[in-house]
């Protein structure tokens, strides 16, 4: 029945290598957590240089009560990458991930998936090293000292990335549950950090040049309110990340210079929904590729309104791929339908009976 | 560490089923392709018939020259699915699949995904079953004759579907390549079907009361023209699904009442791109929920210009989702992060080290 035009598949296309969370787990450790940011900071750095030629689309969210669901694609038109990414602030008290993920990349010449990944660590570790990177382009050089305001499971890696990236050594940690604190004091003990626990977001700001706010609530809320933030200092925005929840008091807006990643989404979801949409802002990647200004003077509040973008998780996803070759953590995934012919799908089916 | 507030996640939540391309042919056979397509159509018309509660959106669609790549989101408000398919007419030439795909069901309460799915065959199957579905509400009765005019991947399973559904038993081939043709009439023997292969379109559709087009050129062809077309019959109008793939002349489009999955999707996909924007047309669901007008007349021409809608592919995955309680075919997957602690991400990393 196989005609001659036929010709044979190329070997193994129709299996998807998969990194489970255990294979991340390895390889993050394997490569080391530090190293493994500021690596995966420079596919970033390459990705937001070549910004203008990635295809990009708001991602496709899906709201319910409880929390949403997104879709997070982008393609530079070789690979084709997306994510799928949940957000359930409810779910830490049913002792759930708040955020769980899992990614896609894909040949855009053939269409075919190359790999399949759990992206909840991923997704922790590209969002600390974006933050990393945008404060090597902003903050105030030296930036020593940086407040994490929100101590839960972003905060290490946040801290991490800094130091590898930028140079942090000195932390001032601070939660509304002393528990996440502690659990951070302990997470980061002997990783060469002095770090201060404060009983405020006062204190926790004193001194710093940089202020990390990466709180979880799905609500417009108040951690840093305007006479907190002093000259000079440069902000990293996690936490407010969809409609309805934002962390910075308006006026602190006012007084900054906004960096965002892909300004019609953070006009959604990120801290500057809260002003007019005509505010100026600026792309991080025009900064990244010396098309726009960074830094300029030394007493300018410099703001990283960050909500996180697909081509952030599409940089994630190459550098996997990439890591693959080096260190074959992950199992083969029969996904794809191979027929011999492919168009004998039926047949294939009814032969694999016998 | 643990807080004595952080409840124990429900057991397996991490762990995803993934149904392999070789456990989903496992299942058909099991359950019958004819039962199978059968019991997916009895999902499509519920889900059809709850059309207005489904959170819907036009795929989100990624163009290259060589083809597409989209994710089909749907949502009733208790699961949400989507689906990854790409569309490759050049992949054939090459021994790969024009269409392969997989799909992912998830929990909207708690954002975790419950499902991974090869679709591949699963779309192929809800591809006929919802032609079936269509032509039981608008076919005209009895329709025991269909010509099938493109034999490829798809058409077996048409076939199979409307002797199911249907109630067809008499099918007429035309493919512009003998090949496919005869791949066809070899996988259909001793189905119960009287098969006629035909030297033209023009003979295919002698004395047939559905005729379904499902060819893969991507670009506009006219598979069928107006002197064709005879009064009374079914159009099953499969294969023009993207902009710039048509199938059918204009003139039959004027002279058919035109059924609908999506309108805003088919308006750009479908075979009335080629049409005003404002030709009346009629959502199929309506026709199941008894909400819009079915056949109404003996000579009247009803057209189903399927493109395939995200609902359908949300029809499937409850359906292999459900299948699993009895045929327990999967492999379970280490997807999902699920540290003890929601909050303590990192302390998990490192504790895995030990």
């Amino acid at each position: 029945m196989k005609p001659q035009f036929a010709p044979t598949p190329p070997e193994g296309v129709n299996i998807v290598p998969f990194v489970s969370v255990d294979h991340m787990m390895k390889l993050v450790l394997a490569v080391g957590v530090e190293r493994f940011m500021a690596e995966l900071a420079e596919c970033l750095r390459e990705d937001f240089a070549r910004w203008a030629l990635f295809e990009k689309a708001p991602r496709y969210a899906s709201h319910s009560r409880e929390g949403v669901i997104e879709l997070m694609p982008a393609s530079d038109g070789t690979s084709f990458g997306f994510k799928y990414v949940n957000g359930h602030p409810k779910n830490t008290k049913e002792g759930l991930q708040t955020v769980t993920a899992f990614g896609i990349l894909s040949d855009v010449y053939t269409g075919y998936p190359v790999l399949l990944t759990e992206m909840t660590f991923l997704t922790a570790l590209r969002t600390a090293a974006t933050s990393a990177l945008a404060a090597k382009c902003l903050a105030p050089k030296p930036a020593r000292t940086m407040a994490i305001i929100g101590n839960g499971a972003q905060a290490e890696f946040q801290a991490l990335a800094f130091k590898e990236i930028v140079g942090v050594d000195r932390l001032r940690l601070f939660d509304i549950d002393p528990y996440a604190t502690r659990k951070c004091l302990t997470n980061l003990r002997g990783k060469g950090f002095h770090i201060a626990t404060c009983a405020s977001p006062e204190e926790a700001v004193e001194g710093a040049e940089i202020v990390t706010t990466v709180t979880a609530d799905k609500q417009y809320a108040t951690i840093l309110t305007d006479n907190m933030v002093g000259a000079g200092i440069h902000i990293n925005a996690i936490g407010g990340d969809c409609p309805g929840k934002t962390e910075l008091h308006k006026d602190i807006l006012m007084r900054s210079d906004i960096y965002v990643e892909y300004e019609p989404q953070t006009r959604i979801e990120g801290e500057i929904q809260q002003l007019p949409h005509d505010h100026p802002v600026t792309e991080l990647w025009k900064v990244i590729a010396d098309e726009g200004p960074g830094r300029q003077s030394a007493d300018q509040i410099t703001l990283f309104d960050s909500v996180g973008f697909a081509i952030e998780d599409f940089s994630a996803l190459r550098y996997v791929k990439r890591l693959l070759r080096t260190y074959p953590l992950y199992d083969d995934l029969d996904m794809l339908a191979d027929p011999d012919e492919p168009r004998d799908l039926y047949g294939m089916l009814m032969r694999s009976a016998g």
